[in-house]
């Protein structure tokens, strides 16, 4: 019967890496085949090379896999790649020209002109830009993003709100966790007992992605969605988990009843094509008057659901409400899983 | 060798009353008589009805002090009042009919018509209200009253941008400190790694005070501010000090260097008069690109300062920023301290 | 097939009422059928009674019932009890008295003579005091208890030491969670940023439950272990999961293999007879040398596992060591629910 | 009118080498003049190359000061050192070859034979170890090293017990903040909400550094102290201080009185000569039974007093308490810097 495809990671033993090594366990479909990360663990023995920062332990079959070089020989055909941006930048090309599947959570191609940005519940169709890649038509090889960890739940809580409403305006204030800066990341002496308002380029790419993401797709590119936004993003005591206060405009009229009826109907082609890593329910809203809140919330979906609430109208904009979302799971190395679950139903993976 | 005024604290056990405490330890022109708490710890040494949570020690001449019944009988004219907004809305104006000058940091009378909201460097004249106050004419009391600690931060940051460029719009998203929340307040299991998106009544406070803060005296009342002005509120694990998210549209065009220099050069009555709690800038701007944090920005101005920060445009409105305040100290008992210095140089003291 | 064994739980809007009610969705064996809490809970449903505190949502058959009065009257016949010490000394005989099982995790009966303080992995001889015990001869009903959440570990790591090496004097400093507080619990004011040095009773109870634990059944009592044991205790801001920092002195002479071995190879009844909630490794050893940690080991074996690491020498007694144990789980909910298996195996609950 | 000392920071940047500015900002003997860190800093203004993590800003003397190179060529005699010790060991000789007077807070040469270990209150005899140093011969340079800031709280609380008691046995476990660990240091995600049972080669360090600086000095080398000691440490997410809970056995029997008594009536030369950095009070004992606590007693005495609390029976030795003292000024650069006073009054600065 069915053999499972084997997959590589690049960049393996970040805190990113490590999500993939645990989401991959037991997966359906995929199975982890290959390791690669930076020069200095290059043939140690993974668990010896990462410092493991999870709470389920390293799965028994990765543990003693050797860490590969990080170059496409001897690489399986399909990648995930959770490299800094700037390594990103040259080693995702160089997978994709030798004819890798690279699904990345980079942010260093995400507004590239021919490279898809996508969700599976808000812009599958967006995938289609793969085969306007040079890769694709040379070798096969192609390059797939999903959104920085800050926009990914936001954009699900807007998607539903956009097709129903229409956006006009949206201005969102996030107050994000320390495993969003990876490890070692942010000081303790930093962060304890504090709030540090920047987190470089973060407001620049929650910006111009969550209007790529809701964007429509238009020949060999990306029409961004047309609505204003701003975005300022602030550094929180919390391990797991972005909290985001978001004011938003519509186009249309709209009551409380019929957007958290917007939230909670929300399916996309993850949740029609029954997706491994789909959660059931995408957007979830919650009623209570102080939730969500990330240490009771952000698992919620196995860290695969965007949370909602504190619905209320806005005396500038027309509604304000709450965002929850996963930052390593739905935020990132969940994203391009699923991303690859999308990928493997649409034939690219053949 | 003229004598100190001698003031009395209503709530004086709470986190608020503490540092009413704390602030009027060798204060130059009044000195703490007379404390006043619950029944609880009516007739008790103040050392020991109160659970005492700041980081200098209680001063020697209130520790030993006894804790009044909370009735006008016995105590001194002046008296600084930190209670539940249930039971201030009921105690304040008692104490104001026998003939006290109450200042508050309750909110129970903060929106009342002829009860001044007053910022000493943003709207002193408000305290002219005083003098439409029943109280005042009967017996002589009146009540002045300070803003909500979200508020307050807010307002100072406002004050120099309003009066240079014109407010249109006003954003804001806190995350504020636990302290904020009293004693015991906010449960450690709801706190630690968390974020709460809810603070009861605190968005309507924020709201509608500063407005009448930066509204326009007329006659017997106070005509709110008009811009528009929207607040989410919630809590972060910070010990002191609440961080702002802000966003602002101005009636005239602005530039960064003029903005940052009206709020560098703001100043307002309670610096031209030296009031001794008065701090020597009440607004200060942070170059740096992730600055103010409460952990190392807060005490600035021995906790009387606002620090601005994070300057740069906003796609929505015209401008954002980061403001910082110190909860408790300018927030709350620090500011009611500075009222009430006000009122001393005005004469409403004597 | 046999239907499931209908249970009460006595306290169960409290912290560990609600770890009951989590560790009892699905039990193979019990069904959660009755509810009672303070009187301020009766007659609401759970949901609305309850402030919830878990991870996981509550279970939907549990969130609709009803909190019933807290009497024995229309009470199951066993009863799980979360009950303050003070209200568990009047409550668990009433309902002992009316031919209950109680499997209690208060601390009220714990030394009383006749009472059984068990650890099914331990001491299961002990369950026998039962039958000493008044009411049983009376009515059929008992108690049986569980220890303190701080001797919980430390007991599970010292059994296979003492069966292998003797005992002759244990020290333990602990730094225990806040949620071993219940809630509201520790205020974050006292906890953030802060060590508490302090909780009320626990060094008392973690000394002599050790010993009564670790002591040998003898006829209608317990004579307890004769070794020596200091504890201190501190409170430190983590939210689940209690380090020690543990030496002890032997009788006979060991070497860290023997002694790691004595921890792996440790099992007991529960084990051996498959205890539902049995951990299959009741205690687990780690080699790093910064294990264990709560964050990331706390919930190694769904929270029933003691984890041991850091084993060296100690210059005053013999061996070093740091225990880490979840203290809701298997120091409170975990631990009575293991009882009760032991007692439903044991034939006590038909 | 005498000139103040020009002194030179060795290590400016890092966290202690921020306390040395900091503390001797307005200094009445001493005032920075020189400052060096790694060549990454070479050459930049002081502002500009340090990450200041400190609540007071940099003084204005000093932050815009060139950071020089590490080499003695211009760096004025006396050198305040807060290098890692693997640079230390190479570096400090060198200066002190040069003829400067080195006064380190680095471990490189605390245990050195002819290297005195030396709080003021407590062994200030031991700087003749000067004499026997080879540096000190040829060109007049020598090292004069502080403990560990684990070793400084309990040695102070010692040393009266010591005094009056005798002492056999000492065993302690540290909780210990962030802050000791430099900047970065510890990971957040390595601490929010957890505790580390390991620091490297700390509990090895604690133990020798004790029983030296309780030691006898003897001609060219000093006589540890004979009593029996264990440490383990602990990390915590605790910004500054270190908590400690000990237990000793003493060689005299003692009462909680005769206790308090030798802590509060405790002096040394530092009180004697009223150094400036002397604290009032070098050993606080505070009768509540919650405290010591980080958050609320750390900075005692400007961070130069240990406090010392809970003193209680215990039923392994003889008495145990918690220990508390500020681990980057007590334990860090105020230690250096006291040690700098002591020696400038024994005329070894002339």
């Amino acid at each position: 019967m069915s053999a499972k495809i084997p997959v590589g990671i690049l960049g393996a033993t970040g805190v990113v890496g490590q999500r993939f090594i645990q989401l991959l366990e037991n997966h359906p479909w995929f199975e982890v085949a290959w390791l690669a990360a930076s020069d200095r663990s290059e043939g140690r023995e993974y668990a010896k090379a990462a410092r493991w920062r999870l709470k389920t332990p390293i799965p028994q079959s990765v543990a003693n896999m050797r860490v590969s070089p990080a170059t496409p020989d001897g690489a399986p055909k399909v990648i995930f790649a959770a490299l800094d941006a700037s390594i990103a930048a040259e080693m995702e090309p160089r997978f994709a020209t030798a004819g890798h599947a690279v699904i990345t959570n980079s942010s260093a191609l995400r507004m590239a002109k021919d490279v898809p940005l996508v969700i599976p519940e808000v812009n599958p169709d967006h995938i289609k830009l793969i085969e306007c890649q040079p890769w694709r038509k040379k070798s096969g090889g192609f390059v797939v993003t999903n959104s920085n960890c800050s926009a990914m739940g936001l954009v699900l809580a807007l998607a539903p709100l956009q097709k129903h409403f229409g956006l006009e305006t949206v201005m969102a204030v996030t107050m994000q966790a320390v495993s969003g800066a990876g490890y070692p990341g942010v000081a303790s002496l930093d962060i304890l007992g504090n709030v540090i308002p920047y987190i470089a380029k973060e407001e620049e790419k929650m910006e111009e992605e969550t209007q790529k993401l809701l964007g429509k797709l238009n020949g060999a590119g990306v029409i961004p969605a047309h609505f204003k936004m701003s975005a300022q993003c602030n550094r929180v005591a919390v391990e797991d988990g972005h909290t985001e206060s978001i004011s938003v405009k519509f186009s249309k009229k709209a009551s409380p009843n019929v957007i958290s009826d917007a939230w909670t109907s929300f399916r996309g082609v993850a949740q029609q094509k029954q997706l491994p890593s789909a959660p059931e329910i995408p957007v979830r809203y919650m009623d209570a008057n102080d939730r969500p809140q990330p240490r009771f919330d952000v698992e919620f979906g196995r860290g695969m659901t965007t949370t909602v609430g504190r619905l209320r109208p806005c005396k500038v904009l027309d509604w304000k409400f709450t965002v929850l979302s996963h930052n390593t799971i739905r935020g990132a190395a969940g994203a391009a899983l699923l991303n690859a679950e999308l990928l493997k139903v649409e034939g690219y993976l053949d």
